[in-house]
């Protein structure tokens, strides 16, 4: 079992060599498999998910892909058809198997993903050291770390999901430090709200270390006056929403929510059970009493988006979300503290709370490119613009997202079905 | 057959009394259901068109629930089933039957649901010689007509559809007037294009005459400079771009656009029919040879999205679009000539044209609430606010929409995938 | 509306010359088509299910195509696709649009399809005064008048089908005759057994008069001692087992069947409805009683092979109702006489009764071919053998087959699901 | 590897005492295992298969569920949620994790569950020990056995077909053996027929040793004179079909055959794959060149009636099969052999071959129960009695068939469209 207090991992920062992150970047993904069987590694819970195994093996492909293939020239891929197996979505790459059959792929083994892991590290730092301060080599490994961050999250999302479908509810890790962190919490804190006046500002990155392109251009946008709530809703509040008939009521949804609520018999957060009159929820430290104080988690864009309209609110747009994330500190409850679970707010009553970590805060902004914006050329560019249709935008990371990830500017991108993420709700108005 | 140049309608204005544009509009709808026999109007083609007995029923229906319920302080539907056969989606009022299935009903015949339109006619100008004037009364009236006109151009999409669907193509109307209105149209113009510089401006509509809410509230927007192309994309056009692979090139579509193209085995717009070496095309007037210089038509955001990519340009925001239109005439082809087929670009060289009529034009914009939008009260707040999700703008009107309902604010939304309705490209850059 | 007695049809005979029996055949077709509007004609209701209108159009081109083209050396078809649309299953004729979307068409119209059926109905009876006695045209022709009384017991149930969708359960007929035919029959009799020792005996046709092609060889089977019920189960007997618990008891059901209960979430026969404490059921007559006396029909194989077991019995063997067939008349309650519902059984308490007409009867012979089966020469050899997989045998006729239809040895077949046809249970132990 | 000729089983005779009898068939699962890693038993490639895990499991639980807890007073299960995840299909027991979701379980992982086996294994040997010799528990022992035997044979196809869906195509065994058991046969002897006059004969097991319900009661059936095919039909015909447009011509099928002709793209066997020119077979030593000797395997009873239809035969009745059977000896190529591939046909010139092991070979029998049959008592009634709807007798054994399973009275019965079991096809006329 993981035991999440003794192995909080110290955040990655920038100031370290590229070398160095490199490989602390890929150990963190190998700290996260460390109670996981091969069985776990390879069943694919749903076609939105993907086996660990595959995980491990196509964040490994892609630095073999887009670093050692062009900048290697003796390299030659020693298994040709894993360029078929672990290609996720690059048409200019080539043909990719199946994204919902990859779970019928018991082989390779996770052993030997592990090992080609092993030998393509030795290739990078090999390469690392002769070549490292190369600016084109250099960005192609910085995406590579920020997409095995991004992968790293959804390994998070992954086993939960299907570990959820096991009536056995396995668990991921020790829930020791889960009953730890939230006994002392119990009192929530009335919603308060930050208001902003009407203004025409910058939005997008500035461009000073790493950005994705689709953060990209700065431009100016005008956001009218608004307010922001201080805080994310709760497990408490959310749960006054379903009392009051909140998945029966079709005025409070939009359209295809409401199809939703109804094809797919939505009546709760994606993790709740209900056991009599007791609801519990499933963690990665398995099923558990629900933390009423924690902050809700797992819902859909429809759902939060309804228990919007329910509370007489309204999501914020991505522009106002950043808005008010400008003068705020992206510190939060990360990926490196090993919890993996949101935390209740517990800041001082002044200020906003919880804009960063803890839970992706659904925006009502649909996913769309900045004006101006251009997609990388090449394989790369179909990184991010060619998702930019029916997704809406989450802002700030999660409890499953790395410190050294999140930016005020990042913008995050689901489908408004989507609940499998840690995403959760900020109210506006 | 209908005639097509004989009785070209006269377009509806805002001078005429309510009563008289209540009577006019209703037999508009009367007119375009001419040439169809009986048989015609029961059958569903697909779960997103209905039947033509449905609109028909629906129409009135809406007259008899949102004006005669509660403006008749008498009145008592006489055909209590029909609240639930022909409501369409609004769950304040009660349960619908369901979309999908509204092919499965031979009855009410349509004889009998034009007496059911007779009937609620004459309760309806009853109303309006009592109580016309009354603002809320009157807002109603207005609303179902806009309603009406919706629900014509529908009717004229969806049996389109359904007659591409039968192998003997049957005409709806005489296509004389189609030959004879593009034959000196040989010779379009290469693209010009439109500037604007950046500036903050006011979107919206000003609240001065009717508007849906979905155009409110009047708001500030800031644009980028921007080029808008001086006339829509012409199927001359569209065919270089099937010419040059653009079906087969997956770099050049939206992700979820490519597994559309591969589902659905899109090789090209909806009703273009290949022959040997001959293209021919589904109109309201049969198949007939395409002719190169009209708008190309029938294509979804998908493609007009593709095909701007392919030319190197993109699609406009709708905000764009409005700011473009702002200086223009809401002229053009639209349904009252009666021809329902977009038309070659004949005007003068400078200038922008085609911006109203032929076709709706796609922009990049998402379907999305104008800052500080309120839906309308009650059941008719159902009308667009629930739908503002996975959809995109459509500007501008087409061929098959009255001239009397468009504005220079009209939001049109529908799905990217939707290519039934007369929908076209304008590129920008 | 149709009013059953005055109309009630005289058996056609085979001592009338084909030239009359092909006219009253054909005008039966016609006289079941009087209460219905055109739009009834055009629905499809379900992709077993066809339209009227296909009907009518299908039966007079496989006139057309299996008599005229061959026997008339001027004829050449007028209408080339209908050869398309009105083909059904015939690979060796050519291609067929597709079944399941035969209610895209509402062209050619109902109208249309009546002068069709004129004008082949004048070739077909020109042709047979001169021709009529060569074996070969007379067998197409006797061919042609079974399918068409084949397919006038489908209109019967499709368009009960149909109607039944609609939540205005409209009435193909007047319900006078329904009432006063079940009124003094309020006594069902006890099941008692029919007996018959085991033998070696001959079954299927004896090739004196007309058959088809899977009723031929005939050969010998054994057939071990049983007992056959004398008479159907009865509504009342069937509403007994939904009491039990029938339908929630898996132990009672085929696997395939408990699969079919649970995803359709059957809970009685296709057309019973249960209101408050009342159950309807929907007649041809529209909405009415059940009458607990009459037959139980329309009802799957799943259904009768679990009433079966419930009642501690079981399916008798297409050989063991054959058997007890031949010492029967084939009088019963036919289409002739234009009631359509079966009826209670009222025979004097000894014999064998209810084994001609009422409902089909469902054995628990998978349908086969016999052994040394031939299908005939050409597409006609399509007509049976081609669906001999996954089907059960039914024995008996309806109260929808015409009366000059059905034979002691005619087998009908049906998915082991199907359930709009008219089909009961009789046990056998 | 597994190396085939090294580990050959020596055949389990009835003579070993029950014990012992127990220890080898399970030890025989558990050398099927030797190389497979875990990640290989835990994912399922479709509905119809289960993971190797699962059947582990299953087995497993079987004997705990119907021997342990009824014969061992003091038993209680230690993992009662393996009731509901090992449960196959038995609803009298209780619940079941849906059966297309047994891929979704990660945990209990492959080492747990060879622990429970571990446990359960003593248990029943220590049971046996003290009361075998009781006829009632034997005769449980003895169906256990019977159904491990089942499951070995499922493990074989299963893991078979998870193998072939991976581009890898992983071996689950050596092929030396294979390669050099077919290198001397490549000369397929022409076709003879072996005769048989008509005759009322007796079918059906005689209930002296072991048999399932489905084979009883023994019974009279009549069976007219055929010829049937001496030795099963070779890839080498096989190919002839498929050279001859068998899979394009409609006019060969059964017509549900032909949709799944057309909607499935078959154009050959399961596991071929043309590359270039050549023809290659997945078997369970990976991808190889087809032995066109071998007799044809994993075909549908659709391929197998159209080859035969093609062939101016027809597949044989069971009871034709049976009949012929009754003089030969059951000896064949079974998975004793650890060859798991079926061998050309190498036996003399005269008498009847490959009647048992190398394929199941598929009947024109639809599966029935035999007249008067009944199924056992309890739960262990759900074992045949109810699958008895749209599945097709087959025959004889496969070489992944034990030896000590097979009977001439043996009935294995599989949905028409099923393809994944070792299933071939002979001729009778």
């Amino acid at each position: 079992m993981l035991e999440p207090t003794s192995i909080e991992s110290k955040p990655i920062t920038q100031t370290e060599s590229l070398s160095t992150r490199f490989q602390r970047v890929r150990q963190f993904t190998e700290q996260l498999c460390q109670t996981l069987e091969p069985e776990d590694c390879v069943v694919q819970s749903m076609p939105d998910a993907s086996p660990i195994r595959w995980h491990l093996a196509h964040t490994t492909w892609f630095f073999e892909t887009f670093l050692l293939v062009p900048f290697e020239p003796q390299y030659s891929p020693k298994h040709s058809e894993y360029a078929v197996l672990f290609n996720s979505y690059y048409n200019t790459i080539g043909q990719q198997f199946p994204r919902s059959q990859r779970g019928l792929l018991s082989r390779p083994t996770v052993a030997e993903v592990w090992k080609y892991r092993q030998r393509i590290d030795a290739l990078v730092i090999s390469l690392l050291e002769r070549l490292s301060g190369d600016p084109e080599l250099d960005a192609v490994v910085e995406l590579g770390l920020q997409h095995e961050q991004q992968h790293q999250e959804l390994m998070l999302t992954d086993i939960k999901h299907l570990f959820s479908c096991n009536p056995l509810f396995p668990a991921f890790q020790s829930s020791a430090d889960h009953v730890a962190a939230t006994r002392d919490t119990r009192d929530t804190h009335d919603m308060k709200w930050y208001s902003q006046t009407e203004q025409l500002s910058w939005f997008g990155h500035d461009c000073k270390g790493f950005c994705f392109d689709n953060e990209l251009p700065r431009h100016q946008h005008f956001v009218p006056s608004f307010q922001l709530a201080h805080r994310l809703v709760t497990n408490r509040e959310f749960l006054c929403f379903i009392q009051d008939g909140g998945y029966q009521r079709p005025e409070l949804w939009l359209s295809m929510g409401w199809h939703n609520v109804q094809d797919q018999r939505w009546k709760h957060p994606l993790y709740w059970h209900r056991q009599a009159d007791d609801w519990l929820e499933f963690t990665l430290s398995g099923l558990l009493p629900i933390d009423w104080d924690q902050p809700v988690c797992h819902v859909s864009y429809f759902e939060a988006d309804a228990y919007a309209r329910w509370a007489g609110c309204r999501l914020p747009t991505e522009f106002e979300w950043e808005l008010a994330a400008k003068k705020q500190s992206t510190s939060g409850n990360f990926a490196e503290s090993m919890r993996f679970q949101p935390i209740a707010d517990t800041g001082p009553s002044n200020g906003i709370h919880q804009m960063f970590g803890d839970t992706w805060e659904w925006t009502s902004s649909a996913y769309a490119a900045y004006p101006g914006y251009q997609p990388a050329a090449g394989a790369l560019g179909e990184y991010n613009g060619k998702f930019m249709c029916n997704q809406f935008v989450l802002r700030g990371g999660s409890c499953a997202t790395s410190a050294s990830h999140i930016r005020k500017t990042y913008r995050n991108f689901f489908p408004p079905d989507a609940r499998w993420q840690f995403s959760g709700i900020r109210l506006a108005q």
